[in-house]
């Protein structure tokens, strides 16, 4: 039995959005200048363009974003995915997050780094690109947003080889 | 209301030993030598102390994992986490795998890289150090392996500050 059809490109956007505002967690993955990952699991606040982190300045997570200025974001499962590229665009001391950001901020996650013991700084991440899909049969169309700007139906970017051959649910 | 009582390590062990035998997919994450992060959901097959991946040879996860011989890899959900630095034990081309370990891969995963046009190598992965928690409450004793071998109750390595702060489901 076939499994549902491809979404279109502003269904995929929709669902996308959706997902940005109502997770709480996704997969954070940065590289050290010298080649080593580091990935693991953040709450974050979406705003309609950027997404909200903290965690500890002195966390490898901290230190490979600072140091690199761009992260790797995966939401979802791994048979409902979204992936993001996005640059660090501001890191915000602690003290200085303006109140409503930071309540926000707590309100969605549960977790407040203004009460943290040592350094718990926010990242603003600004996606520059987006891909989703399900399974296979959405390899194909799977860009929502290059160079920073969601794709529009007549968009048609040219795609390299997908990085997983996961088999289609029948 | 609390959560559940934070999971003693023997029973960690064995729910990571289940996943790891019977999930499908996993994130795997991957830096290039200049310090660029990839980050791709791939399926798996584990024997019991190593797991078999495949991916286009020219696939970013490929070309990083060649060139810095360390992968690191997240299974299961954000909030029942558990992530594993391995280290890339052996590069097999498709035309050398044994029959017997390319149809288990094909049987536990669906897809067959033998069949795929292009290159299609099998890396084997071998965990050098695993953690697992689910709520904030676990993160204290989530080391079950370091160094290539698995902890055992007596064992109270050092731990670093936790990379995610997230809120306890109450």
């Amino acid at each position: 039995m076939a499994g549902p059809p491809a979404r279109p490109l502003d269904q995929r956007i929709r669902d996308t959005l959706d997902r940005l505002e109502h997770d709480i967690d996704a997969w954070f993955a940065t590289a050290d200048p010298a080649g080593s990952s580091c990935l693991v699991p953040l709450s974050f606040l979406w705003d309609g363009h950027t997404l909200l982190i903290s965690t500890a300045g002195t966390n490898p997570t901290a230190r490979f974003l600072e140091a690199t200025g761009t992260i790797r974001i995966a939401l979802g499962h791994t048979r409902d995915v979204v992936l993001i590229n996005a640059e660090l665009r501001e890191t915000i001391p602690t003290a200085e997050i303006p109140d409503e950001v930071g309540d926000a901020f707590t309100a969605k996650t549960g977790f407040d780094p203004r009460e943290q013991r040592g350094g718990y700084p926010y990242f603003r991440l600004a996606p520059r690109q987006v891909q989703a899909w399900r399974e296979v049969n959405e390899l194909i169309g799977r860009d929502l947003m290059t160079d920073g700007r969601w794709l529009t139906g007549d968009a048609t970017p040219g795609r390299e080889a997908p990085d997983t051959r996961r088999a289609a649910v029948t």
